[in-house]
């Protein structure tokens, strides 16, 4: 299981804080306490507040990169955003992340062929969120083959099926499972598959609970990576114990220590 | 999803004393905790101590019964028990379990046959316990096959593919999910399937996380009932969050609560 660090985006008040004032020790901090709290990836995200997003997002690349050494995940709504930052990494990054819509793909697949990058991809459309677990397995489709098309190895595309908030659109979550087992037989070997998480229980009161029951709901249906905090304990405890009864992590009476050392 | 109460069980040091010494106020009080902790369905096995377990059985249906309203397990490994047990029931009973040897099948339908009763069956035959998945599903379909041939509607058939413990049978733990998910392909509409979890956990440290996860993650590949212990109020959270993510119970902020009214 891949996991990709949520906590280091300027949607949090304290990052955003640590963003304007440059607080880099705050930010090395975040980085430090997420790695090792079994984060293998970081998600990078200024946020929506800063009016130089590119700026930004260069400071904070730098920031991160000089206190870890795992990949970041360059994650914007600005497209101008990407290019200097992927040229900024020193571990082959990933982007966070395209649609399915044609224009997207256009500009983000040639973008991870020339930097070495792995893609996050939404199953979102010109037509938008699709309602249905086929309208998502079509555009995970579709993007498969535009990744082949431009010549970036399959085994560097994530597809996302959406997580929809169980608040407001409860029944998108059984059809999102489905979609992560439609997704493992489109090819062979399967793309890799992967959710953000914390959008499930999003204004939900049982945050916690529902995070973690999602998450081992959908490892039991081939999900195989996700961006949420692994500074949740007892996610991560679920997350590990998941992973030892998909026989992915050998047994021992410790194993939740084992799997953190 | 089926919860069926498995405290009531001579295993279980106080429950043998409490049979021992007839003590019906201690056994109605178990039967009463379970059924509002959850449970539709109250497993009654007199354990392995008694000298005249069929007396034994008696008294204790007669206990709960006498307590509740809910359908009984009547679960033994002695065969002599359940006719007579089953003949007291005044709900639909269940009978904890046949296997899917000829003999036992050709014993047990016939019974279920005639006192109404669901049948819970497991995935063993006279070669014991499959390692493989298909091994499993081959005894299942044996199983169903066998509940047509005498009569008994397939709905009415709660087959379990035998959860073994994580700790000496690691890898048995994803072919059981994926049996679970191969068994409802084999007819239409599916068979109930069924576990009894707190194996998958024995001689493990992580008891209840480990079984929690175990449940959760069965529960979405289409695990629709499952013997367990309601008092373990995590345990029950977990189970009630699965149903919400699977949108067979409707969101609201008090979702925990609204269950157990």
């Amino acid at each position: 299981m891949l996991v990709i660090g949520e906590r280091i985006n300027g949607m949090f008040k304290n990052v955003r804080a640590a963003i304007t004032e440059q607080n880099k020790d705050a930010i090395v901090d975040l980085a430090k306490r997420q790695v090792a709290a079994g984060a293998q990836v970081l998600d990078v995200n200024v946020g929506p507040a800063s009016d130089e997003p590119k700026k930004a997002m260069l400071w904070l690349v730098d920031a991160v990169q000089g206190a870890v050494d795992v990949p970041l995940s360059i994650d914007s709504a600005k497209l101008e955003v990407f290019e200097p930052a992927l040229e900024r990494c020193r571990v082959r990054p990933f982007i966070n992340s395209t649609t399915g819509a044609k224009d997207k793909l256009d500009f983000f697949l040639p973008l991870a062929v020339k930097y070495d990058a792995s893609v996050i991809a939404l199953t979102i459309d010109e037509q938008g969120v699709p309602s249905t677990t086929e309208g998502r397995t079509d555009i995970a489709m579709r993007t498969l083959v535009a990744a082949m098309e431009h010549g970036l190895p399959t085994d560097r595309l994530y597809i996302d099926p959406i997580t929809l908030p169980v608040k407001v659109a409860q029944d998108q979550c059984p059809r999102l499972m489905e979609a992560l087992t439609q997704f493992r037989q489109l090819a062979d070997p399967a793309p890799h598959t992967i959710i953000g998480l914390s959008n499930v229980s999003q204004r939900a009161q049982e945050k916690h609970l529902i995070d973690r029951t999602f998450l081992i709901m959908c490892m039991a249906r081939g999900l195989d990576s996700a961006i949420l905090d692994p500074l949740d304990k007892e996610l991560v405890d679920a997350l590990i114990t998941a992973e030892l009864l998909l026989n992915k992590q050998l047994y021992c009476d410790s194993y939740l220590e084992a799997y953190r050392c």
